[in-house]
Formats: structure tokens, sequence, C-alpha cells
């Protein structure tokens, strides 16, 4: 019987105690064999996204962070952000959204069985950790020729890319706006816009970002920083037709200067006045929090209206299965294209709690991106 | 055959040209017979709501305010709000959503015919002038014993209220918050939701509106002004289980406040910690513009949230024809308890334009409304 459990592995986990204090730690944790319908998968490859980083550090102020034994990560958790910590205070917790790596020991069933020995990728939390347990039925199983860093961020990117066009479909507008733009995300997002012929209108912060994407084929992109930034982001929503935005940033004017240039667009190709504004529904979903600041909204933009959160997870358990499994087997068949991922810096488990590297994957860089080698770096 | 058409009989206008005046004056129109589907209902009241000021006085500034010959009222509109014009520069608007009156010439459909000298309703805009033609099929008739003062609110601020009510139920929600609570509009909503057991939570800005509430039976009355409005509105929404508000005010933090103690109150009920937030969908429709300044969102309240404009017209539109007919009949035979509207003033159409009562009506203070009598002070 090929049972490759070690019995026991390394888990990151991530503490804030009710004294206001961040510990990152490694734990050594218990490994059971797994039940029938479940495989367990050597974590080789898991992304650091923005997601995960709210888990990994909380509120805690990075300039106070000390090394510890153990090995352990420790800093402040300043004293007026405490009370959104609320509701995690002196819980030990396992981080990691995703990841890829080998299916080391698979339960009786012939759908677990079948996946011994094989590359997959898996979502569900817990990823930074030596060994990770999943149902077999959720893990994907990479196509050949992808290694694990390759799989690593099958789930999270592409998913939310591929749910932004879907939403798009879904509640009956023509083309989108995207914020943060040049983003990983971003990225794969502008790869399937311009497959599936979706006019796309992206927002960056910088020329260098700009060129991201015009290097892959973008023809709306538009720098927030400019003077003439709100006449252009018009100028492109009326060609475009867009009258729907997700928003990585979150705070600041951003999102509703977003509506308000939609409004204006519409407007131009108007009829009669109408104090209300425009009928035609404009929609902003704020899906990151990059500015943790508010969001400050000039309404200037009638009464059909909305702005709301937009998370994956509630995406997909509002489709059918059916609709969610195709668009995971598309994220399969365009691994190396569409959905390429590129990382500057591969760690282990342990430099994950060193403060200077910490301090580097904070930084939320675009172009910058970390990932996690659970096997790199330990006996 | 009964003909009481005049021929012709003045209406209200209200032009903001681009030279940055607004002119409110009284113009002389022609008033062609009915067509076989319409009546023609000589006006006798018909309300200034807050949704006609902004079409009456656009974005005027009242204090430069003049009476000129005609009768005419003229204002400057500050150069800063002439963009928010353009869609309506140099062009004579006629204004008023709504009012009530006696149909003196009918169509020759047998249903236009039978409503001739009946006290009806009506919505539609142009309602301040002396004579409005309606579709037969759109006016409601007033049960016996009700004036045309006591019909001349038939439309908006019941159907707001109960379209409240009908779009809690649609969107899965049990109780509701409500601000600027104390207003005729809040008033009908609150006696709607006791009449249908629907949790309310009130806002109000002042001891004197709180008790306007408490008088017709609210249980949930916060004042917005007291220190400890926030921790107060938690224990109400934890109580009734608010997850839908609906926002007059629109400008400034409440909003805001309002998701975020949703939030608070879900999380009190919460089992594992999520970094997302509870998953339960909260809302606030911003439906007014009291506070026409920028909505600041602190954005406390996880990923699983709506803010949007709600206008009736839109609601009215949504919903199947059969439904909208229910709601206004429910009007009709609730016009003098659940409806009843209190006027403060009756002014005819030449006093509408005097700038000193033009600034009365214009404050929009709670407890005051002015009615238009267009059979006032005409020779």
């Amino acid at each position: 019987m090929a049972n490759g459990n070690p019995g026991s592995g390394l888990q990151l986990r991530s503490l804030i105690t009710s004294a206001g204090e961040l510990e990152v730690s490694l734990a050594k944790v218990d490994i059971p064999d797994p039940a029938p319908d479940e495989v367990l998968v050597r974590v080789e490859a898991s992304p650091i996204n923005p997601s995960d980083l709210g888990l990994l550090l909380g509120a805690a102020d990075l300039s106070t962070a000390k090394a510890a034994d153990g090995p352990r990560l420790t800093a402040k958790v300043p004293q007026q952000f405490m009370r959104a910590m609320a509701g995690r205070l002196d819980q030990s917790m396992p981080v990691g959204n995703e990841g890829a790596g080998t299916v080391v020991a698979a339960g009786s069933d012939a759908a677990a069985q079948a996946l011994l020995g094989k590359l997959v990728a898996g979502i569900g939390g817990a990823m930074y950790a030596q060994y990770r347990t999943l149902k077999a039925a959720d893990v994907l199983p990479l196509p050949p020729g992808a290694t694990a860093a390759d799989g690593a961020s099958c789930f999270v990117n592409p998913l939310t890319a591929l749910g932004m066009v879907a939403t798009m479909r879904a509640e009956g507008h023509k083309a989108l706006v995207h914020t943060a733009a040049a983003s990983n995300l971003g990225q794969m997002l502008q790869k399937i816009c311009l497959k599936d012929g979706v006019p796309l209108v992206n927002i960056v912060r910088s020329p260098e970002q700009a060129k991201i994407l015009t290097d892959i084929g973008a023809t709306h992109v538009l720098d927030s920083t400019a003077p003439d930034f709100v006449a252009r982001l018009t100028d492109a929503l009326d060609e475009t037709g867009a009258t729907l935005g997700f928003d990585a940033i979150g705070g600041g004017k951003l999102a509703g200067q977003i509506l308000g240039a939609m409004e204006a667009a519409l407007n131009r190709k108007a009829g009669a006045y109408s104090r209300y504004g425009s009928a035609t529904h404009k929609q902003v979903y704020i899906y990151g929090g990059l500015d943790t600041g508010p969001t400050e909204l000039v309404r200037s933009f009638g009464m059909s209206w909305g702005l709301g959160g937009w998370l994956l997870t509630y995406f997909l358990m509002k489709i059918p299965p059916a609709e969610a499994q195709k668009l995971r087997q598309r994220v399969a068949d365009e691994l190396k294209t569409t959905f390429a991922s590129h990382y500057t810096a591969e760690i282990g488990l342990a430099e994950a709690l060193d403060p200077k590297v910490a301090a580097a994957y904070n930084r939320k860089t675009t172009g910058e991106k970390y990932l996690i080698n659970p096997t790199k770096g330990l006996a």
C-alpha cells in the first residue's frame, strides 16, 4: 500500500493575542490518514495573495516586527485596529488559500486512488503547510507539463477574473472597468477579455503599470494620476458602453468617479432631461482593499446605481455547480497561457517568518508576487 | 355634452438659462379636448414634495431670489452647480409630480365618461397647473368623503413607503431601518409596519422628531445626534434583525454607519471567525438627498453588502402591473388612516413664485408641508 503519510508535519499559524500582539509561528501537527474520499497533498507551491495577508498579518504594524525563537515572528497590533480583530483573538489560525503539490496518500475510493502520485491544485485554507488533506472531488489535476508553481494560483486569481466576466453577463452589462488593473489578476482579466471579445477599461496608477497592460494587447488603459483622467475615463466608457466596474482599491474617490463617469457617458447619448439621471443601472463592486481608508462618493450619477462588496466565495456559492466546474476546467486548459502566474521570489515556510521577508511580501507592489514552497529550507 | 374644458389655463414653469439664472413663471397654455381614453382634471391640490423641489428650483441660491413682473421669480444658480444642470438648460419645464382634483371633461370611452364629475388623484408631472389631462386608466378615484387635499399625496409618499416594505420582502429581509424617519413618508412607513408586523428601526435627528414617531406607536426610535447612537443602533438591529435600510439623507457617514452596525449586530451571533465578515447580505438604499454632500463609507462591514439608489418610478416599472394596482388600491382604502397627509400651508400658483414663500417651502423642515391649490388666488 502506497502511503506517503509522514504522520506529522509543519503548519504555519497566525495568532493575535488579546494583549495586542501578532505571533506567526510553525506548529507541528498530526496528519491522520485520508478518509475514503480524501487525498493527502504534499504542498510544493502556495502563493501569497493580498487576500492571504489579511489573515496572516492581521492589522499588525510590521515596523514593530521582531524575530523570536521557534521560529516566530511577533509584531504589535495598534490599539485602534483591535476592535476589528475581535472575532479572531487568541485563536491560532492556519493560513494559505490555495496551492499545488503531489498526492502522496489517498483514501480507498477509486476517485481518490486515481490521483495518487499526481500533481494537483487545491483551495480551502491551511495551504501554508507541508501537507494538506483535501476532498478528492475538490482538487484540480494539473495538465501534463505543468509544475506545482504553474498550478499554485489556479483558483483565486483565475476564478476571480472569470467571475467578473460571468457577473457582467449575468447582470446584463456588455463591458467592464477594472482598477489596479496591472496586477496579476488584472493581466488575466485582460487576456480573458481579449479572447472573449469583451471591451475592458483598465485603470492604473503609473505609466509603468500602463505598459504592462498595453504589452499584452490592452486598448483602454488610463492612468488615474493624470490630470485629464476623468475626461479620458468618460470617453472610454462612452466608447465601450461599460456600466460595470470591479475595484480592488476600495478607499478614496475612485469608485465614485467611475460611477460619475459612467453617468456622464450615458448622458451624452440621453434624450429628454431627467432630474433622476440616466435610468441605466451603473454598478461598481469593491473586491479588494488596497486602500483601507473610507470610500467617498460624490453622488453625481442619478438614482440608478449600486456599489457593493464582491467575493469569489459568495459568487461560487451562487452559481450552479456545473458552471463552476466549467470555469475550473477553463483554468486547467489555459494554465500556461491566459492564467500563467509569475513569481518574483520563492520562499520556505521558515523564511515567511523573517521580519525582512515579511516586510517585502507585505508591500503588495505591482509585478511582485511571492510563492511559498514548504519543501524548501526544511531538513 | 358636459365639457368643462376652458380652452386654456395657467401652468407653472421652471427654466434655468445658460446664463445661470433660474426663472419660475406662470405660462398660459392651450388645453386640447381629451382623447377618447383621457380625462381633463381641474387640479385642486398638489403637494410640494422634496422630489419636486429639485426640478422646481434646481440648484438655485434662493438667498438671491427676486420677484419680477409676470409674475416671475428669479434667482442665481451658483457657477459650480451649472454642470449638473446641463441637461435642462434653456428648457421651460412644467413641475408637480402628483395631485388631485375634479374631472371636468372626459373622452368618449366609457371608462373616461364614468369619471366625469368625480374627484380623482393623478401622477405624472405638470400638476402645478390649473388643468391637467391624464389617461383615465391612470387616475385613482378617491373614496367617498375624501377631499382633494386628502388625495393630493396619494402616490409619491404612500407608494414609496409601500415600495420599501415590498422591496424588503422581495429581497429576503425581515425588518427595516429608515432615516429622516419623522417625515410624512416616515410616519406612513411606521403605520404600515405596525399594521403588517414588520419591525422598523427609525433614525431621527432630534427628540422632537422622536416624539412624532413614538406618539404613533414606534418602538425603535434612535437619535443620530446622541453620543451612544451607534451602540444603541447596533442593539436595535440585533433585536430586530434588520439588514435593509432606506436612507433619505444620502450625504455624510450615516449610510455607512448603518451598514457597520448591521455587521456588528450579525457578528454578535456569528460562529467561527471569517476575515470576510458576515456572509449575510446587508443593504442600504439611498432614496433622497437631504444632504447633497459626499457619502462617506468606513468599510467595516465585510464583503457582503450593497449601497445603491432607489427610485419609486424604477420600482414600479420592475413589479408586475397587478401588484402595482394592489398597492394603489391599498392607498385608496387607507387614505384617511395610514396614508393621511397633513399640510401646514395651502398656497396658490402665484404665491409659489413669491421669494418669501419659496424660501419657506424650500426649508424642508420636518412636520412642515406645503400644498398648492391652483384654484386659489386667481381671478
